[in-house]
């Protein structure tokens, strides 16, 4: 509370100055672990972000050969040691990001800081000795989460800004689209639960059913429930060729709303900056902003 | 019958006046219960709307419950009580929509009329003791259906009709594509029926061999019938690999299609209400337009 | 042979006159029967390819029935009437379309000419007694092929004209893809032989580890052959996500193409007549054409 | 060693004299050779292209059946003796490859260099006794990779070189696609692990819960891991209908960046040349060019 509270003060002071004086005063420690931890701009950043994202996909390597049960009595010491090392690490990270963050609170409540905490949570919760919370374990595995900060490195946020942009622009048309497939999964769904339910278990009810016709209408078609009658494999037929057909909507209307952007110009020349608001914590700013476009803040 | 008739002449009466005077007239109750039920324009109609689609949610749950035996076992009771709550509730809704329809009878033999009554007419044929009618219950599902009335909420409507004028206006290719499918389908099955068929039960009947064809051309791949001899597998690689190529060409002709229909700006700028025609029970039609494009009655 | 001759005579004579004279000139009853029998623009034409089209499709669904062993058993004479029936209305057309046509060897050597002759030869075969070559008669399914003559109806025929220049523009992107396909498939198939060969049967040569490939890489899955040793999963992940990725790329081809192709309105705007050149038996050719682009003989 | 000194002084000595000249003096048998290898522009060169792909896709077929326990039982003497033949084939071609490349070294080292040497080790390997090194032999299927220099002939090169072009565009894109899937398959694997871990030998640990979430999520769906309860079937379904919505992105940021080349005509109207750089052995020289655009030497 006390570290928002100075927080504030110090943007405030900031503020009120001007640009030019700002520009050539020399930036304080938290600025400047700010600069190293938040953004990618400068070299410092940047090897941050390469270590952490080494880090993170260690720790996910180790989690995982943690749960292979022939590794795990081999080694188990070892993982145990390197899976607190590298809590311990996240942990110092987590404190320092809280530490230099403008608005600790805001970042503590942001996605990235919630995933933060879960990601060096569930280590700690090994002093309970209950065994159903020990197997919550597995929740580290969304450290991986942390990892989408890669996409600040390189061209890739500009690639992932305009992926936003045309799955937003055509978000009215993939409702429809979703709801279409719910819709036929769950009519689909009952109708084989009336054909095939009374002979075959798969179909017992009708959620089960339903999940019979995700798997089919996907094309996943594992097999573990497929149609006995001549009647429900007619039924599933027309759902596969449903399924086969209804991916082409969607896939149009994406790639014609993409060609539209691209067309436009809109965000085709654009290079966003890999600038963190230190405000709301928001990405995506123009390199010419010089106040978030989210919050106003100065970034 | 006799609703229909004294619906007829308000409606006369109605277009005998001049608009001046209609829209200055207060509206009946009839025409106030109209509004809210078919259209989604007033806040009233908004929130019946969502109500509706909310308990039309519910009953589906109840529903798919119904249908799992550890579940009726234990909460029969309160699943046949909440059905009849829902169909009750439907009834009165049916009857709401038939009272204030202008012109009823379309209203009863329209899409979405026949989808209303299937949706209650179930329940009520448990008073038939026959058991194979009791199974039929199943078609309830079929309100779901209702649930594409959703579609008039929010920004949804112009996705939709813009999907179905990329779809309408590739018609031709679509069939043409189907027919490429469904010819291929036939002879593999044929081939593959006169390769396995001897040895192999999967493939004993050309429809059993045709099941399997589309199970594979449309990449689902169940895995319950599969080729055992190294002919029959080669022409499964062929079949396999061409619906995997196939469904390439109908997608770039949807895409095609939209794009063009994105850069003529022909449903691009346009906003779609949510008015229903009182006559002919139609949507779509444009903010501006004071008469149904389709029937040419006043909206 | 002869007929072909007198053909020619006739062909020639006709040549020979004015354009005028022949417009006048009423159609010798072969003329009627070439247009009845091969075009679809006149409604005898039209009417001809309906019934003929409803023909061919109940002769496939005997064929269909009569391979599953139940139905043969009780409706096995029944089948073998019909089937009859249809041979021999299938031998009349045949000798029919041989007639009129100017050109009958060139109709007979051509693709539907061939097919037409498949669609009957088989029945013809049980007088020989073999069991082997009675099995053939599935071939008759190929009698399914001259139902691509319905696209002469509707509006299908500048669809389908439209697919094949956009499959035939986009060839040599296409035949990369494939052969980039082949290739990955050999060369995964080899490699899962060496890793899992000696312990899985399914793996036990290299053609049969190309089976699975091919299964695996086009998203078919059936699961009758699937890695067990974790270095033949992670293989097998990788091909995974190569075949799901890789149909983006031949998809972008085909659009763009199809794009190009609609903005520059090649085809966009061209309605094709369902007229066949009764010289070399070929379609596509544009209203205001009187004479055949292919051969140039006149329509 | 001696061969890439001489080559170097010829290179030198070429590079000195005027073009003119050079124009005019007859070629070296070594220029000739090299034409006839590296180069498909001549008849020599093509003929020459289009017997190696035969010798290349024979050696192929021989590898395969040897693989194929009843064919190597009855043919395997037969299967020896071809095999020697083409290896002896290719080292002569690798030889004559080495001899007249300009620079020999960076032939050997260049991907053809590689893969050239690869396909014809693998059978001298067999003069060593050890059962572990000969099951290498399979290597010998890379040598398919060879046949990749077909996309010299024909229209192919400036199809591949246009794939490239719109892969090499939208990396960026896919990146963060690939990575979107990699992070939800490690992430659902995780959470499978912990719902089924369990009971369900399938998702004993993460990495087999990974695999289980690729084969998912590509919508292969072998089915021989299938989650059994409901919690983890709704997971299972949430991953069917996300694998199959996601790739409609990737698909159409392809599609509308080869648009985009397309409009803009960079590559629509080239026609790439076969020809190989001498000096660093690469493709994809324009027509008009004298000069490698990679390396800067003459080509």
């Amino acid at each position: 509370m006390q570290i928002a509270f100075s927080n504030q003060v110090i943007e405030s002071s900031l503020m009120s100055e001007t640009n030019a004086a700002q520009e050539k005063k020399p930036l304080a420690w938290r600025e400047r672990l700010y600069e190293i931890i938040f953004e990618a701009d400068t070299p410092a950043g940047k090897t941050f972000d390469v270590l952490l994202l080494i880090a993170i996909l260690l720790s996910i390597l180790v989690i995982m050969l943690e749960s292979v049960k022939s590794y795990d009595l081999h080694f188990g010491k070892e993982f145990t040691i390197a899976e607190w090392f590298f809590t311990i690490l996240f942990t110092i990270e987590y404190a320092a990001r809280i530490l230099c963050a403008r608005r600790p609170l805001r970042y503590v409540f942001s996605f990235y800081g919630v995933v933060d905490l879960l990601s060096i949570l569930p280590t700690y919760l090994i002093f309970l000795d209950s065994d159903e919370i020990q197997r919550l374990g597995v929740i580290r595995a969304l450290r991986l989460l942390r990892a989408f900060r890669i996409f600040k490195l390189g061209h890739m946020l500009s690639g992932a800004a305009e992926l936003r942009a045309a799955i937003w622009a055509t978000r009215s048309k993939i409702t429809v689209f979703l709801a279409t497939v719910v819709i036929a999964v769950v009519i689909e769904g009952a109708a084989l639960n009336l054909i095939e339910g009374s002979d075959n278990p798969g179909f017992s009810s009708i959620p089960q059913s339903m999940y019979w016709a995700i798997v089919t209408m996907t094309t996943v078609g594992y097999g573990d429930v497929t149609p006995v009658t001549p009647l429900g494999k007619c039924f599933a037929a027309v759902i596969m060729i449903l399924g086969y057909s209804l991916i082409i909507v969607p896939t149009g209307i994406v790639t014609a709303e993409l060609s539209h952007i691209y067309s436009s110009e809109k965000l085709g020349g654009s290079h966003l900056t890999t600038q963190v608001c230190p405000e709301c914590m928001r990405e995506g700013h123009d390199p010419d902003a010089t106040f978030c476009k989210f919050c106003g803040s100065r970034l």
